[in-house]
């Protein structure tokens, strides 16, 4: 018997239980301290009504015989399938019933997403990046190349044909930097996929809060994508599912490499290794696009992206370097002074405490970077902006003296 | 770029469709004629009241910001897992909470805990079974072995010292046989797992079903088995599950394999490729441990094991070998005349209207056979044993004359 012995290769993901441990000591140090999370990637805001009703009609519904619903299709139901062809069409984006996939989130299907190819293909991830995509493949034993962010490229690297991949991880609004890709420099990618024979792994679970009309909010608005790339979504930050899980895959039938079509092996995948989301789920997130759901999501989404104005407006004002938060709930400041992430994390916590991320825990190029989510209350975050604010200008004293 | 091509090895999955099939094109040929369908293996009964209650109650939580819950834990939230340990210690089993893994069902984290094992393992699987075993083997490229159920084992093979495995999946009470083993055959396959450093993969999904004291419901009430065992359970036949997606998996810390603890690796693949399940579904799975929970759903199994000894009643009746039916959902009958299964299929709907599965769809063991499901309604399956005693009748007179 062995195991898996590429598990012994994957670093300890400490990041939050460090964070954790250090909140806990400052507070035990400075009890009655006023602590300010602005650290986790988590909502804060309940599901909105029309969720909820549809929720609830569908858990009445399970308690029925006559509307007791068993085993549902893996891939999703219809009714749900085709809510998110709707949205797609209002992007622009012809996509069919049979190319959507419902899971249980994303997170979920760009591991498992791996299962369908070869483990000899070297992947592409950038570099700071949500380290779901490194672990995943760490696990599975593959290459792993990177493509650097920094504050030349605003943190959204393009392709480089020096560079060989067969798998190319891009997520964009961008998870931890905010940063978003435009049009020119998707299709940079997909051009270099197809020169590639890659394939693109396109995480847009922030999609919704991209404000930019500009901006693409699916890499199928760009030419040629439904050939090269698979794109992940989810309701968790879209309306709060983080703790309700439920996301959408979507994989073109065009979309064909070594003889087969990705689709139809995602589908055996699915059909064998998962048993579909929760009625009562898939009905909630099928009311996230009825009139009143949408409405009731984009006060939510208005709500956050207000608290990223207050807090890139305090940065603006005390000359920080900073990237996202337009058209994302994340903040990503270089920490003053040439700091290293975790010595600011710890004197942004003694000074003001407010709690944030430190970008080092993203990945190497994270280093010397933080961030700051905009999903806290809004009593929370105007009273850390005032804090940054004032902490700055201490800032420009200590220095003057 | 290259595709995981084991996917090309493996055989469609036709059976449930082409059933379908035949029963549309059976219903066109005959309108009116009243068909009884029980081939598919899915509950019919609705969520009891304990759980509508709970799930209700969980999804007002999450409509309001002081009760909110954003991620939870991947391996589920701690109420749940307390209830979980709560059952295991009424069968005298201790298991802790760090133990428990919940998921989204039985069957993910059967496909997925193959993560944590090397491609190089050797796979033994019984003969005929849940055809997930095998697909999700041939998916990873691992070399299978089987162990073969016949009427002289009463499909419950044993352990042959002949054979070296790696990895072992038992299912008791069986899917698709019904057959249970006793806490010696089990004895057996413990040893045989500890002498060849192998794990056992235990799926207890229709362990409430039994219904003889004697037999065991967990692997761990036999001795050595948490040095050996990984066993997985779901809240889909016990509580009618199976589209509200609830299950959980044991793994003991006492489990090593190459220096490794398996609970460890599962926790690291988990937390890295799932991110948990609904809250609203968790509560509705703690209440099925509650005492009204508890009750109602005993109430929904004694229903379905009534089926279970009606359809044996009338198979006894006429004269037909089976197993199964007394601990477990499924009655596994041999066609009569020494009949292929598919051709038996095509017989008993032509002669009684009755669907069931040919057991050839379970494996090249199950030729020959035919599984009935007791998940009907009572009313159906009082209908369906009257239509069998007649159709035995028959042939009867159709041998005598």
């Amino acid at each position: 018997m062995n195991i898996n012995d590429h598990y012994l290769k994957l670093n300890d993901s400490y990041l939050f239980s460090i964070i954790s441990r250090k909140v806990r000591d400052h507070a035990e140090a400075y009890p009655g301290k006023n602590i300010i999370r602005l650290g986790i990637g988590d909502v804060t805001r309940p599901l909105v009504p029309a969720v909820i009703n549809a929720m609830k009609n569908a858990v009445s519904e399970m308690g029925n015989s006559d509307t007791f619903r068993g085993y549902g299709e893996e891939q999703g139901y219809s009714f749900l399938r085709r809510a998110i062809c709707g949205y797609y069409s209002l992007k622009g984006v012809g996509v069919n019933e049979d190319e959507v996939f419902v899971s249980d989130g994303a997170k979920s299907d760009i591991g498992n997403i791996l299962d369908i190819f070869s483990v000899d293909n070297t992947v592409l991830i950038p570099d700071p990046v949500y380290p779901v995509y490194v672990d995943t493949n760490i696990m599975a034993g593959r290459r792993i190349t990177y493509a650097g962010g920094n504050t030349y490229n605003g943190f959204l690297p393009l392709p480089d044909n020096k560079t060989k991949a067969d798998i190319i991880y891009l997520c964009s609004p961008n998870n931890p930097t905010g940063a978003v890709y435009n049009r020119e420099q998707l299709k940079l990618w997909v051009d270099y996929a197809m020169e590639n024979d890659a394939v693109i792994l396109f995480d847009s679970a922030y999609e919704v809060f991209v404000r930019d009309e500009k901006l693409p909010t699916s890499i199928y608005q760009i030419d040629g994508a439904k050939k090269c790339a698979i794109e992940f979504c989810s309701f968790s930050k879209t309306a709060g599912f983080t703790g309700t899980r439920c996301g959408y895959t979507v994989i073109p039938h065009e979309l064909i490499r070594g003889g087969a079509a990705l689709n139809k092996l995602w589908l055996r995948r699915q059909t064998t290794k998962f048993n579909g989301v929760p009625y009562v789920v898939q009905r909630g997130a099928e009311a996230v696009f009825s009139d009143d759901g949408f409405s009731q999501i984009k006060n939510d989404i208005d709500y956050y992206m207000g608290n990223a104005r207050i807090i890139t407006d305090a940065l603006t004002d005390i000359g920080i370097w900073y990237t996202g938060g337009g058209n994302a709930p994340y903040i990503w400041m270089k920490c003053p002074n040439d700091m290293l992430s975790w010595d600011f994390f710890d004197y942004l916590l003694e000074k003001t405490g407010i709690i944030g991320t430190p970008g080092a825990g993203f990945g190497a190029k994270g280093e010397g970077f933080f961030r700051i989510s905009a999903f806290g209350s809004r009593e929370n975050v105007i009273e850390a902006a005032q804090r940054i604010r004032k902490f700055g200008l201490e800032r420009y004293w200590e220095i003057m003296e």
